[in-house]
C-alpha cells in the first residue's frame, strides 16, 4: 500500500503541503466540472473509475463552486451537504498559465484555505484546460501506484466497490516552459498505433504537452497521404534493417513497415487532445527523404528507382529542390494540415548533404536562376537548403500554422514565425534566439534518450554520448553563460507579435527518441524510461541547480526510486532499472558506436560536432581533436 | 459513415429484427444499471465516452425497470419521461444462461415489443453478468467501427461534443457453448502486460469468455512465485531463439525475456473479469518444464543445470516425478490459486517423452514403489505421467478449483472433475466426454491460429496444417458422425456433479495462439486474425452448416468484409489481410514446417497424429504413409 502521506510526485509541484489525513473517494463519488475543463474531468474519472473499479458520477457543478468560499465550512467535521460534489474543477483567475491549485481536504480538517473545499472533498482550480490537464495527472499520481493500472489487482467480492485515497494536501504549481516536449521517431521502426497511445499517456502522466511525431525519414513514410499512394505502398516498409550501429554492415534480413491511416492519426491527436498533449507532425525535408524518393524517383537529384533505405546514417540522396518537389509537398503538407490541428507543423530540414547537387547542372542552374549566390556571385548550391525550407515554411504559414525546423534550416530567408529546434548543441538555439526565433531546446548532447544510459558492459547498443538519468536531470534548456553571450539582458523580454526586432522566445525543451535501435515498443520503454520522467521535471519544475551529486539531485533519484519507479512499475513500463538492464534487455554482440562528450565538447564547445558538415566534420580536426572516425556520416538524429 | 441499418455482428445473435431508424445518444446520456450488471454498463460506458468524446452518466434504475411495461408507450413519439434513462441495463428472467436482449428502439417508432423501453432509448436485458457483458459488447459493434477508437477520430470544436448513433434492433442471443476459450502462449514469446490486456480486449469483442494464459513451458517461465525466485531470475528468459523451424538450427542471438509480477497477473485478471472474461493460468507439467529445471536443477531427471531452451520442439528433460517435484509444484499452485480467481487452473500434461524416466533405475523403482505396472507386472513409468498430473489435480480439487488438462493427461486414475483439452484431434475429447470427462476441443487440425492461414507463396513461417479463414469458420467442435460413435445419445445429457456414471459435458471450444514463431505483437495480431472472428462465431452462434463455399461461409465472409474489418481497422488489429501479407509482414527466407492435413488425417483418423508417441510416430507408419521427418519430435503445440 501506498504512503498517502508522502507522495512523492514526479514532476516535483511548484508547492505542495501535506497537512495530514486523507480523503476517500467511495463508489458513486460525485465529480463536477466547469464545461470548459470536461476533457481534464472525464479521463481522470476514467483512469480511476478503471483502477480502482468503482463508478464516478458526473454531476452539475454547484452555483458557487467557482467562489472561494467552501460548502460545510461551518460544520468542518460533517458531510458535505447535498447536491456538493467529491471532487470539483473549476477556473480561476490569479493562476499563471497552465497551472493549477489542488486542494484535497481530510474528512476531519477543520481549516480550508485558498483553494477551499468541503472536508472530505476534493477541488481542482486551474488555469485553463490545460492546468486541469496538468492537475488531472497529479490526482493520478496522489491516489498511488494502484492508479496506474488498468484494473484493481486487490480483488473484492461481488457488488464490494474499492475506494480511492487521496493524502490530504494543498499544490499550487504551474510550468516553467511551455512547450515540453518528447520527440517519438516512428520513421526508423513503425509503431503500432496503440503503442503510440500508450506511449502519449506515459508523457501525459509526465505532464508534457507536446509529441512531436517524426513521421517520415529515409528508412520509412509512415502517413497515408491520398493523394500519392505510393508514398505508403512503396514508402512505407523496407526490406531489412540494420543492426547495430550501421558501420559493421550487419542487417536482419527482416522486412519492416507499417503506416497510419489519417484516421489513425486523426485519433492519435484526439486522444492525446484528451490528455492535453498537442502532436505535431514532421515531414522531414529536403533530407531524410529516401523513402519518398523510393516512392516517386522524380523527387530525387538522381531521379533514379532505388528502394527504402536499410542503412542508419546520413542519405547523400536528397530531395531535387524543383517547383515539382516544391508543389508535392504542399499537397503533402494540405493532407497533413486537414489532420492535425497542432498550431505546429514540424519540416525537418536537418542533416542535408549538398554533394549531389554541386554535382547537378540543372540545380546549379536554379541556384542561379534563384539568385542564390555565394560572396563571390557564383551560384551557391548550399542556400537550397533553406531556400526550399523557408518555402514550405511559408506554405504552413499561410495556413495559420507555424513552421517548426531543426537548427540547420535557419537561414535569412526564414520566416520569423517559424519556431526553431536546436539539436546540435545550445550555441545554435542561443543564435536563434538572438536572431528573433521562438526556440525549443533539444541538444543531443543532453537529451536524446536513444543515447547510452549508462556505463554497464551489458549497455544495449550503446550509441551516442553517455546520459545517466542524474545527467539528463541536469538539463538546462539555456545555460546561464550562454544566455548571456547570446541574449543579454533581453533574453527574458516578452516577444511581441509581428515583425521582430526582439530576441526570440525560449519556449521550452524536447526530448528525442530516435529509433534506429529501438525495435519494438520493449526497446523504446527502455530507452525512455526513467531518463524521460528526470526531463519532465526539468521541463515543468522551478529553475534549480541540479547538478549530479547536488541535493536536487540526490532528493530526486530518491523520489524516483521510492515513489516514481513503482508507479512505473504498476503502469508497465520495462524502464532501465537504475543498476542495469535486465538479462533480456542486453543485445550482446550488436556494436554500437559511443561517442566521448567531454571530448566533443571540447572541440565543438556549445554548438557541437553534429549533423552533416560540408568541411567532412571532425575528421579534417587537428588530429589531437576527439576522433570518432568520419563523424559527418553518422547520422546526427541518432549518432549511431 | 458506417450504415446502422446493417449491423453486420460478429458473432453473429441468434435472432437480429432491424425495424429501421436509429437511437441517437448524446453527450449527458444516462445509463441505468442493475448493481448485478454494473460491471458491464461501466465498461460499455467508458469505451464509449472515449470514443466519442461524451459524458454518459450513470444514474439511478428506475422503480419499474425490470418491468416488461417501457415508460412512454403511451406517447411513443414523445421523449422519455424525466428520470427515465436513455440505457437501461436489467437482468430478466426467460433468458438462456449468458444471453441477453437488446431493444434500441427509434426516437420515432411506435411499437414496443418484447425487450420495451421507451423510444429513442436502449434497453438491455440479460440473464445474467455474462450476459451483460455480451450485450456491452453487441452495442459497441452497433455503434459502427468509430466505437473501437479510443478517442473520437471526427474533431469538433470545443463544447461541440460528439454523438453515439445506434441502428433501431431487436436482438435476442445466447451462447450456443459456455466455454468460448483463447490460449495464448506468453511462454515462447513474452508478451507485455498492454499486449495481453489489449489482446483481452480484442477476445472479449468477439464475445469470448475464457483466456487460457499458457504462463510456463520449455523455453520460459512467466510468472513471478514469491517462495521460488529463481523461477523468474533464471527461468524467466534466454540467450537467444530459434528463427523459424528448428531444424533448421538458426538462432537469432538476442535475449529474450520477461515475467509478469503477481500484481500484473491480478491486475491482468481484474481488466478480464471487467470484460466478461475468465482467466485460464496454464502451469505446465510433468513435460515442457526446461524454464523450471534450469532454476531448480533438482526437478529434473538429469539433475543437471542447463540453460533456459533456446530452440522449439518437444524436450526430453521433463520433471522426476518426485516427491520433492510434487511438493514444489503444490507451492507453485498454491501462489497460483491465490493470485488467480478463475475456477479452473491448468496443469498442462501434454507431451511427455518417458526415455529419460526408463533410463533412471530410482524412477523405475518408484514406479514400482508406486504400484504402477503394465500387464507383465513390470514397472511401467509411462503412467508417471498420468499420475503425476492426477496428484496435482487433486491438490487443485481440494483447493475447490477444477484442473485443466490436455488430452494425454487422461488416465484411469485422474479425477473426474478434471477438465480436458482435447488438441491431438476430435477422437481424445469424444473418448474423455465417454469417460465422464468434461471436455474442452481444441484439435489442432481445426483451431491452431499459428498454423499458416494462407498458401499465399510469401506467407510468414509456414507452419502446421493450412487453415484459411474459411477453413477455421467450418470447425465443428463434434463432428455428428464422431458423437454418434462416443457419445450416443447422452451426448447431450446434463451431467450430475459427484461420482460420475454418465458422458461428460462438452463445454465448448478454444483457439490457440502458440508463439513459437508469433515473437511480439503484430505478428500475433496477424496470425490471430480475422481467423479468431470465425472461431468465435462458430463458439458462439447458433449451430449451422458451414462448410467452406455453403451460404453460410459466404455470408460470414461478406460480413467480415464489409463490417467487421473496419472495426479491426478501427482498432488498430494488424490482422491478415484476406489476400494475403503486407510486404512488411513477411519472413523471406525463415523457414517454416507446413504439414498435410489431408494426409495427415488419412492415417491418423479423427485421432490426428501429434503428440509425442512412444513409438516414434508417423516415422514407424508404412513408408506411403505421410511422411514429415520426425513427426514425433515436432513440438505438437506449434507443429514447428
Amino acid at each position: 500500500m501506498h504512503d498517502p502521506g508522502d507522495p512523492g510526485l514526479v514532476p516535483e509541484p511548484a508547492s505542495t503541503q501535506v497537512p495530514g489525513g486523507s480523503v476517500l473517494l467511495p463508489n458513486g463519488a460525485r465529480v463536477a466540472t466547469d464545461p470548459a475543463l470536461r476533457p481534464a474531468a472525464r479521463w481522470w474519472r476514467r483512469v480511476t473509475e478503471e483502477a480502482f473499479g468503482i463508478d464516478l458520477v458526473p454531476t452539475a457543478l454547484p452555483v458557487d463552486a467557482a467562489g472561494p468560499a467552501p460548502h460545510g465550512l461551518t460544520d468542518p467535521a460533517g458531510p458535505a451537504p447535498e447536491g456538493t460534489a467529491d471532487v470539483t474543477f473549476v477556473l480561476a483567475t490569479g493562476l499563471l498559465t497552465g497551472g493549477y491549485r489542488i486542494e484535497a481536504r481530510a474528512a476531519a480538517s477543520g481549516s480550508g484555505t485558498g483553494v477551499g473545499g468541503a472536508p472530505g472533498t476534493v477541488r481542482v482550480e486551474a488555469a485553463d484546460l490545460a492546468g486541469a490537464h496538468a492537475a488531472a495527472q497529479t490526482l493520478r499520481q496522489l491516489a498511488g501506484p494502484a492508479a496506474f493500472r488498468r484494473a484493481s489487482a486487490a480483488y473484492r467480492g461481488a457488488g464490494d466497490a474499492g475506494m480511492v485515497e487521496l493524502p490530504a494536501v494543498r499544490i499550487e504549481d504551474h510550468p516553467r516552459f511551455e512547450w515540453r516536449g518528447v520527440l517519438l521517431d516512428v520513421a526508423r521502426h513503425f509503431l503500432p498505433k496503440h503503442d503510440v497511445l500508450r506511449f502519449i499517456d506515459l508523457a501525459a502522466a509526465h505532464r508534457l504537452n507536446v509529441l512531436q511525431l517524426h513521421l517520415t525519414d529515409d528508412q520509412g513514410w509512415r502517413v497515408q497521404v491520398h493523394r500519392y499512394p505510393e508514398l505508403t505502398r512503396t514508402g512505407a516498409w523496407r526490406r531489412e534493417s540494420t543492426v547495430g550501429t550501421w558501420r559493421t554492415g550487419s542487417r536482419d534480413g527482416r522486412p519492416h513497415g507499417g503506416f497510419y491511416a489519417q484516421d489513425d492519426l486523426r485519433e492519435i491527436v484526439a486522444y492525446a487532445r484528451d490528455r492535453g498533449i498537442t502532436v505535431v507532425p514532421e515531414i522531414d525535408v529536403p533530407g531524410h527523404v529516401e523513402a519518398a524518393v523510393a516512392a516517386y524517383p522524380e523527387l530525387g537529384t538522381r531521379k533514379d528507382r532505388s528502394g527504402v533505405r536499410t542503412t542508419w546514417g546520413i542519405s547523400q540522396d536528397v530531395l531535387d529542390p524543383s517547383e515539382g518537389s516544391l508543389a508535392f509537398f504542399r499537397h503533402v503538407l494540405d493532407e497533413v494540415l486537414d489532420v492535425f490541428d497542432a498550431p505546429w507543423i514540424g519540416l525537418g530540414g536537418d542533416e542535408v548533404p549538398t554533394t549531389l547537387w554541386r554535382e547537378s547542372p540543372h540545380i546549379v542552374e536554379r541556384a542561379r536562376a534563384l539568385g542564390l549566390s555565394g560572396p563571390d556571385g557564383a551560384p551557391d548550391v548550399a542556400q537550397l537548403h533553406g531556400w526550399f525550407v523557408a518555402r514550405l515554411a511559408q506554405h504552413v504559414s499561410d495556413a495559420g500554422r507555424r513552421a517548426v525546423v531543426w537548427d540547420e534550416a535557419v537561414s535569412p530567408i526564414l520566416p520569423r514565425d517559424v519556431i526553431v529546434t536546436s539539436w546540435r548543441g545550445y550555441a545554435q538555439g542561443a543564435a536563434a534566439l538572438a536572431a528573433g526565433y521562438d526556440v525549443v531546446m533539444a541538444p543531443e548532447q543532453a537529451v536524446y534518450l536513444d543515447h547510452r544510459a549508462g556505463e554497464h558492459p551489458a549497455e544495449p547498443i550503446p550509441v551516442g554520448f553517455l546520459r545517466t538519468v542524474e545527467d539528463v536531470y541536469s538539463f538546462e534548456p539555456l545555460p546561464a553563460s550562454l544566455s548571456a553571450d547570446y541574449l543579454g539582458q533581453h533574453a527574458s523580454t516578452p516577444q511581441v507579435a509581428g515583425n521582430r526586432q526582439e530576441p526570440g522566445r525560449l519556449l521550452g525543451a524536447q526530448a528525442q527518441v530516435w529509433t534506429e535501435h529501438l525495435d519494438n515498443a520493449r526497446r523504446i520503454d527502455y530507452a525512455t524510461f526513467p531518463r524521460l520522467a528526470a526531463f519532465a521535471e526539468v521541463a515543468w519544475s522551478p529553475r534549480a541547480d541540479r547538478e549530479p551529486g547536488s541535493p536536487a539531485s540526490k532528493e530526486f533519484l530518491d523520489r524516483l526510486e521510492r515513489h516514481h519507479l513503482p508507479r512505473l512499475d504498476a503502469y508497465g513500463v520495462e524502464y532501465r532499472p537504475l543498476g542495469g538492464p535486465h538479462p533480456w534487455q542486453t543485445r550482446p554482440g550488436v556494436e554500437g558506436y559511443p561517442r566521448d562528450l567531454a571530448a566533443e565538447t571540447a572541440v565543438g564547445g556549445w554548438a557541437g560536432l553534429g549533423g552533416w558538415r560540408e568541411d567532412g566534420g571532425v575528421e579534417n580536426l587537428p588530429t589531437d581533436a576527439p576522433g570518432p572516425e568520419r563523424a559527418s556520416e553518422q547520422t546526427p538524429e541518432d549518432d549511431a
